[in-house]
C-alpha cells in the first residue's frame, strides 16, 4: 500500500465546510452554539489523524483474517480489542447528542465528514461503532428511562455494542414478512422467538455485551409492516448484579466478499424459550420508528460508499504519479524515458471520473447532512419542514449514488493499477470488494428507487422537488455571480426541466391508478435525479472555486473547475435520455415473458 | 449453487449458428468440407455436457483452494490432474487445425461457441488449455520443423502446456520497454536472461513440461517493439533422451482477486546463465508475429467475459424464479403469499440487461469469429481481405465489450441475490471477481481503445468502417423483410451516422497532425462503436426471431425480440452523446493540472 494515503485531501474538508456549504451560518443556530470553526477543525483534525495513522494500517490485516465462528461465539481480529476503545475515545458516539444529554451537539454536517474519514481508513472497524451509535440512538429517542439507563448509557460508553436486527431468511427486502414473535411476559418484558440473518456485528469478543435492536411481531399483531414492534434484545441480560445468558445464539456466520473485519451473522432467538426482549417505544410502531432512523443509516451507507471510493481514488492517484510506463502518442523514440502514467489521457480520464464521483458524492452527503441539521434545529417550523422534505428527497440519492458509482470508481482504481490492481499484494482489489455491499444493505438500490419515486417525490404534493429547484436556482445564481461559464448553469437548469416533465408524466400515471406504469422506470428515475443532484453539487463547488480563484492561481481550485466541467459535459447530457425512458414508459422488461429470459 | 445451471440455453447455440449467423453457408467452403450440421452439433453437445457436468462443479473448489507456491514450484488444485487430460480429450486443442495437419478443421465460429461453454464452466481450468493452444499455434505458424516436432506436438497432445510470456515488471502495457535479453549461443539457440511477471499458468504439477513463448531482445537489437524477437523457452529442455532443468525459475506467485484456479507467476530467466531459448520465426519479428496471434487471444478474452457473465446470468435467473419475496405494488394485503422476485419490474430490468449484454456479446463474438473464418478460408482474395479488415475492426470491440459490460452484468447478478449475493455461500460473488481480469489482460481496455481508433479504423483509408456499414445495411434490410419494427433499423442507421460524423472529425484532426486531439476520447469512441456493434447484433437476432415467429408462438424468440428492443431503446441513444464527446473534444481531463486531482 502506498504509504501516506491521505483518504481525502486536507483541503477537501475545509473547502466543503467553509467555501461550499457555509458552515458558519449553521453554527449561528442556538443548537450548535457550543461550536466554533476552531472546535470543528479540532474534531476533524483528530479524527483525520486517527483514520490515517491508526485505522488505515489495520484495514488489510482485518481483511485477510476475518472473524472466526466457533462453538456459538465469534472471535474478531485481535486488533479490534485495542481499536474499539480508541474509536470510542474519539468521542463520535456522543458527538451529535445535545450538550444537555452529555453530548457535544456537533452538527451532522461535521459528523458526516468526520465519519467518512474513519470509514475510509477501515470500513469494518468503523462499522462496529456506527451500528452501536444507531442502536443507542433508537433507545435514546424511543426507549424508556430504564432502558436508557440500563442499556443506552453502556453503549455510548463503549462498554456494550449494538446491532440492527431486521432481516430474516425469507424476508430480505420485504419486512412485511418478518415472522419473529414477541410474547408478553408477566414481568413486563417479552419472550422473543425467531431467526434473523445478515446481522452485522452480532457478536464479538472485545465488548462485554451486545444489544440487538430487533423487529418482531407481538402475538396477535396485524400482518404486514404495521404489526411490527421494536425490541432491545441483549445477548446477556441483567439479572440482579449479574449478566446472564439471554437465549439469543449465533447460529452461523456468512462468508462475505468484503467488509471482512465485521462478521455477518445468523441469530436464533428463544430456542430455550428464555429470550427476553424489552419493548422500545409503542407496540406496532416498529416500522415508523425504524423509518425515523432510516435516513441516518442510509446517509451512513452513502458515506461508506464515498469513503471506499475515496481511499481507492487516492491510491490510484498516488500510483499514477509514480508508475512510469509508455510514452506520449507523438513520441516515436523508444529510447526516451517512460512517462508517469498520469500523463496518459485515458488514465487522466479514469482519475477525473473517480474524482467527480468521490468529491461530487461527498458534497452531496454534506448537503444532505446540512438539511438534517436544519430539519432538527432550523430556526422556524417552516425552515425545519422544508429541510425535512429535502432531507427525505435527497436520502435515497445520497445512499445509492455513492454505492453504485462508487463501485464503478473502485473498478477504475483497479484498472489504473493494471495487472497489479488484480493482485492482493496491492490494496485496490480489497476496496472493490468492500464497496459492493453498499448497493445491498440498508435497502437495495431497487428499494431506494421505489422509496424515491413512490414516497419522497409525491410527499406533500411534490413539494420537495420544488425546494430542490429553489436550491439549484440559488446555486446557478451564485455560479453566475462568481463568473462560472454560464452554459454550465443553463445545462443544469435544462436537466432539471427534463426531470420536471418526466415527473409530471409519472405523477399523472400514478393519479390515474397506473402504479406499475409510474414505477416501471424507478431505477432510471433515481439515476436521473442522482446525475442532476451531483451536477448541482459540482456547480456549487465550481462557484466556490471560482470565487477562490479571484484571490490568485490555485491548482486545487482549478481541479475543482475541471471536475465540474467533466460532470456537466459528460454525465449531465444523460439526463435527457433517462427522462425519455421515464416518459415513454419503455416496456421491454415489462413485456418479456418470464420464460423468455 | 443452483444445480442445473445450463451456462447457456441449448437453444442459444443453435439459434446463433443456424438462424442468425448462417453457419451452413460457411460449411460450404472447401476448408470446412469435413463438417456438417450433425458433426457440429456433436462437437457442441459433447463440450456442453462436459462443461455443465464436469467443469462447473470444479469451479468453486478451485476458487477456494488456489495453487500453492513452495520451493520454486507450484502445486495446482488436485482436481487439475484429472481435469486437464479430460479437457485435452475433448479435442479442442487441435480442433481448428487443418485436417491435413491432423486437426478437425472446425470453423472458429463453432470453436468459439464450444470454448465459451468450457469457460463458463470453469474459466481457470479452461485457461490452461487456452494458453497451451495459443502457444502451440504460434509454433505451428512461425516455428521450425524441429520445434514443431520437439515442442508443438507434445503441447497439442496435452503432454506439455504453454504460456505467453510478454509482460515485465517495468513494462505492463508498454512492450516497447521489454528488457529480457537473448544472446546467440554456438549451438544455434539463445541464452535468455530477464524477468517476466503476470505469467498465467507458468508452472504446474499435472503436465510434464511447460513452454514459455517469450518476447526478448537479441543483443544489439533496436530499441522499442521493433527489436523484439519471439522465443520458445521450456521449463525443462531436451538433452539427449532426458529433460534437464532449463534455468527458468518461478520467482513468486501473485495472489489474485479471481481466476484462482490458474496461478499468475513471476519468472526469472537465466540466473545461472543456462537458460536456452529457441527462436520462433525471424529475428526482430516478435511483435508482428505476436500481433498475428493477438486477434485470437483477444477474441478468447471476449469469450471469457461473455462466459463469466453468462453463468452468473443463468444463476440469477434461476434464483429469481424460485426466490419468493414481496408482493406487487398494487397488492395491499400482506397476508397474500409473496411472489417470485422475477415478477418485480426492477429484477426484470436487471435480468434483461444481463441478457442483452451476454447474448448480444456472444452474438458479436460469433460474428467476429465468422470473419476470422472468412479471412482465412474465404473463396476469393477480396472476400478474405474484407473479412480480415472487419475482423481487425471488431476484435478490440469483441474483447472489451464483454469485459466491461460483463463486469456490470456480473454485479447485477450479485444484486439480484440481495445479501446472499455478497456471500461466498453463493457463487455469484466469485464470478464477479473472475470477470474483473478481462478488462486488464491481453491489452487493457485503454489499449484496445487506442488500437481501435489509432490502427483499426484508419487502416486502408477507413475501409473497415465502410464494410461494417454494408453489414449493418444488410441486417436492416433483413429485419425489415422479416417484419421487425422499422424504427429499430432506423435507430441503428442513425447511430451509425453519428459514428461516421465523429470519425470524420477525428480523422481530420489526425491528418492535421493533432494526434492528441484525435485520441483524447478513444475510450468514448470504443464505447460508442461497441454499443452500435451490439445493437447490430440485436437487430440481427430480432430479424431471425421474427422469421422464426412466422412458424408460430415461441417464447424463446419473443425473449430475443424484447432484448433487442431493450438494447435499441435504452443503450443505442447513448451513441449520440458519445459522438458529441468525440466531436467536441471535451477537454476537462486534458486541461486539469496533474496536481489538481
Amino acid at each position: 500500500m502506498a504509504t501516506g494515503n491521505p483518504l481525502f485531501a486536507d483541503r477537501e474538508t475545509s473547502f466543503l465546510l467553509w467555501q461550499v456549504h457555509d458552515l458558519p451560518s449553521l453554527l449561528t443556530l442556538p443548537a450548535f452554539r457550543a461550536h466554533s470553526p476552531e472546535s470543528v477543525d479540532m474534531v476533524l483534525g483528530a479524527v483525520r489523524r486517527f483514520a490515517r495513522e491508526v485505522l488505515l494500517p489495520t484495514w488489510r490485516p482485518m481483511d485477510q483474517d476475518a472473524p472466526i465462528f466457533r462453538d456459538g461465539r465469534v472471535s474478531t481480529h485481535p486488533l479490534m480489542k485495542s481499536l474499539y476503545p480508541q474509536l470510542v475515545e474519539l468521542g463520535l458516539l456522543e458527538a451529535v447528542r445535545p450538550v444537555e444529554a452529555g453530548g457535544q451537539a456537533l452538527p451532522w454536517t461535521v459528523f458526516s465528514l468526520a465519519s467518512v474519514h474513519l470509514m475510509a481508513g477501515n470500513l469494518s472497524a468503523y462499522g462496529w461503532l456506527g451500528l452501536t451509535l444507531g442502536a443507542a440512538h433508537l433507545i435514546e429517542v424511543f426507549g424508556s428511562a430504564a432502558l436508557k439507563d440500563g442499556f443506552m448509557r453502556k453503549m455510548y460508553a463503549g462498554q456494550w455494542t449494538g446491532t440492527m436486527a431486521l432481516t430474516e431468511p425469507q424476508a430480505g427486502s420485504s419486512l412485511a414478512d418478518v415472522k419473529t414473535r414477541a410474547t408478553p411476559a408477566p414481568d413486563g418484558t417479552y419472550r422473543i422467538a425467531g431467526n434473523k440473518i445478515f446481522i452485522s456485528g452480532a457478536d464479538n469478543d472485545f465488548a462485554e455485551n451486545v444489544v440487538h435492536m430487533t423487529l418482531a411481531r407481538i402475538d396477535g399483531a396485524p400482518a404486514g409492516t404495521k404489526g411490527l414492534s421494536l425490541f432491545a434484545v441483549p445477548r446477556l441480560r441483567p439479572q440482579g448484579e449479574r449478566l446472564v445468558d439471554n437465549d439469543v445464539q449465533v447460529a452461523g456466520m456468512i462468508h462475505k466478499l468484503g467488509w471482512r473485519g465485521i462478521p455477518s451473522l445468523m441469530l436464533n432467538y428463544g430456542e430455550r424459550g428464555d429470550c427476553h426482549g424489552w419493548l422500545v417505544g409503542a407496540p406496532h410502531r416498529g416500522m415508523p420508528q425504524m423509518f425515523q432512523m432510516m435516513n441516518e443509516a442510509r446517509i451512513m451507507v452513502g458515506l461508506n460508499g464515498v469513503a471506499t471510493a475515496a481511499v481507492a481514488y487516492q491510491e490510484a492517484l498516488a500510483y499514477a504519479r509514480v508508475r512510469l510506463q509508455g510514452r506520449s502518442l507523438t513520441e516515436k523514440d523508444a529510447t526516451r524515458p517512460p512517462l508517469p502514467i498520469i500523463e496518459h489521457p485515458d488514465v487522466r480520464r479514469m482519475l477525473l471520473r473517480q474524482k467527480a464521483v468521490v468529491e461530487g458524492g461527498l458534497s452531496l452527503l454534506v448537503a444532505t447532512s446540512r438539511q438534517s441539521d436544519l430539519a432538527a434545529h432550523g430556526e422556524t417550523p417552516q425552515v425545519r419542514e422544508r429541510a425535512q422534505l429535502l432531507l427525505d428527497l435527497l436520502t435515497p440519492i445520497a445512499k445509492t449514488f455513492p454505492a453504485e458509482r462508487g463501485f464503478e470508481a473502485n473498478a477504475l482504481a483497479v484498472q489504473i493499477h493494471g495487472g497489479y490492481g488484480y493482485a492482493s499484494e496491492y490494496p485496490v482489489e480489497g476496496w472493490l470488494r468492500d464497496q459492493k455491499l453498499n448497493t445491498l444493505h440498508e435497502g437495495t438500490s431497487g428499494i431506494q428507487a421505489l422509496d424515491l419515486l413512490g414516497r419522497k417525490v409525491p410527499a406533500q404534493g411534490g413539494a420537495a422537488l420544488g425546494f430542490l429547484r429553489e436550491e439549484v436556482d440559488l446555486t446557478i445564481a451564485r455560479a453566475r455571480g462568481a463568473g462560472v461559464d454560464a452554459a454550465w448553469g443553463e445545462a443544469l437548469r435544462s436537466a432539471l426541466e427534463h426531470v420536471t416533465e418526466a415527473t409530471a408524466v409519472l405523477a399523472t400515471a400514478g393519479m390515474e391508478g397506473n402504479v406499475e406504469r409510474m414505477m416501471l422506470h424507478a431505477a432510471d428515475y433515481l439515476d436521473m435525479l442522482s446525475v442532476v443532484a451531483v451536477a448541482w453539487q459540482w456547480l456549487l463547488q465550481a462557484a466556490a472555486a471560482q470565487e477562490g480563484l479571484r484571490r490568485g492561481p490555485d491548482v486545487f481550485l482549478e481541479g475543482k473547475l475541471r471536475a465540474a466541467q467533466y460532470w456537466i459535459h459528460t454525465e449531465l447530457p444523460r439526463v435527457a435520455l433517462l427522462a425519455q425512458l421515464c416518459r415513454s414508459g419503455e416496456e421491454s422488461y415489462a413485456r418479456i415473458p418470464a420464460d423468455g429470459f
